[in-house]
């Protein structure tokens, strides 16, 4: 699907990269740091388009990203969606949220509900280093 | 955990209960009509904290209700999303997205971009009936 920007590009920092699926770090939302995708690497529109074995490994992976965001940063809630409206090729948003962000308890699409406090939010792009780190060892063998 | 809304009431239209998950269908939405909710029974805020059986149990269910969505409404897209911000419970939302639906790319939290067809809205909730009917046999036996 050349005309599918999740075809053509990586779609965001890559992180890690296996035949099925790849993780990126979303780095064009300054208010959620914290913000990862798990993209299916063909392309298919829906969850329910992938084998059961393949869907395992599509929420495993999902998982393995929650539970390091929730391991590293304690957040107040991780967000997981799977919507695709506007790129119809399978990727899964994996969000850490927290109760002083900008929109909380909003979703991120919803219209924000105060100013991010700059100190955490710099905080918060301290850790990510380290915990890109963290999360390259997911999918590796062993 | 008498002060979360989804263990005090079924959390909206019962269509399936079943030990570990019930499903419902979100009836305060009046611009989604085909909108359900897997709701796992016991309070746990974020998928992780399931077991791999049970997030296999609760997924499947979830992927269940995708594939019958597509095969009655054939909507644009299928949107998928655990969110728990305000009611940390788990629960997904599932949810048929139409080209012409109110939102529509946007996320069903965004602000909306058009007014929906009333007469697609009120077809489309035509077909509600029969589709609970064959929601209630998600997860029966056999």
């Amino acid at each position: 699907m050349s005309d599918c920007p999740l075809c053509a590009s990586d779609g965001g920092a890559l992180i890690v990269r296996t035949p099925r699926w790849r993780l990126i770090r979303v780095t064009d939302t300054p208010a959620f740091p914290a913000f990862y995708r798990v993209i299916w690497n063909a392309h298919v529109a829906e969850l329910s388009d992938l084998t059961p074995a393949e869907r395992a490994e599509c929420l495993d992976t999902v998982v393995a990203v929650e539970r390091l965001l929730r391991e590293r940063l304690t957040p107040t809630k991780i967000n997981l969606a799977a919507l695709g409206n506007v790129v119809p090729h399978l990727h899964w948003h994996v969000v850490a949220r927290f109760d002083w962000d900008s929109h909380f308890p909003q979703p991120l699409w919803a219209a924000p509900v105060r100013e991010a406090d700059p100190a955490r939010l710099a905080e918060l792009a301290r850790a990510l280093p380290a915990l890109d780190a963290d999360m390259r060892r997911i999918g590796a063998p062993g």
